[in-house]
């Protein structure tokens, strides 16, 4: 018997590092890309998958070219805050928007989500995060992102899950 | 007889483009570190030179590593906000920081300047511009940049003048 809340058909992450500064990831999600776009855009909704069960504090979301976003992710070591500002929002097809994490001020990030629906109904999701240097890029690699991701995607398949 | 208040003797820009994403400029001043260390670190000072003769409203100067700033310069074909945050700040040496214009929201540059002190008691301000792109960065030289820049060192070199 199992505890554990993960479907046994979880949709795997496909991660690659296309060039120096890039990392490129690809995830499925059994939902629609009108119900996942409004995932990645409600604010109530981000808070319920984003901080993979941590308590996520959404001070500022203006989903809107220019617009900024800052959250604070409060976790068993104390409160991480995260901001950047939206480049491109093209609703259900791209979202693109800078972060950057207050621990590394400056360090800035570009990432860009493209929304796929495919033919069975599902979506994909395209992330690409453009970094300014090859040290940002494998520093964030090196930081336990990949582990984040996916708890923060099966947090989002839970919240899917509920329809 | 001039009427332009460009002294005979202004000190020129160097600007090369190390790499493909970069722009580094060089620019002495007629006065000690300190001083211009003040001028670019004071908002009631950067008021006076940095808008080129435009009024400038600094909304947010938080000069420390991680501190917002942002500021709105009103001239005659409207309004342009930037902003940005600190990535270093190391006193009278160097002064790290993102740069975005509301034009172009998501478009990060970042700027750092060192600033040298001479054996005559001048100060050479170093300046790198990293930018995420080639494009980002061959745009802004085509923006009419350099003038800009010529103009706001200009105004910087009367306000070391007044001493």
């Amino acid at each position: 018997m199992s505890t554990s809340s993960t479907p046994a058909t979880e949709n795997p992450i496909v991660l690659t590092t296309p060039t120096e500064r890039e990392i490129h990831v690809e995830r499925v999600f059994n939902a629609s890309r009108h119900r996942v776009w409004t995932a990645y855009t409600d604010p109530g909704q981000i808070a319920q998958w984003w901080g993979r069960g941590n308590e996520l504090v959404i001070e500022r979301m203006e989903v809107r070219r220019g617009g900024h976003w800052r959250c604070v992710e409060h976790g068993p070591d104390g409160e991480h805050g995260f901001e950047g500002r939206y480049r491109e929002v093209t609703p259900e097809e791209v979202l693109s928007y800078t972060f950057e994490w207050d621990g590394m001020p400056g360090h800035v990030i570009v990432e860009t989500a493209r929304f796929e629906e495919l033919p069975d109904g599902r979506t994909r999701v395209v992330t690409t995060a453009l970094f300014l240097t090859t040290e940002d890029r494998d520093g964030m690699l090196h930081s336990g992102m990949e582990q984040g991701m996916a708890e923060s995607y099966r947090a989002l398949d839970r919240l899917l899950a509920q329809g």
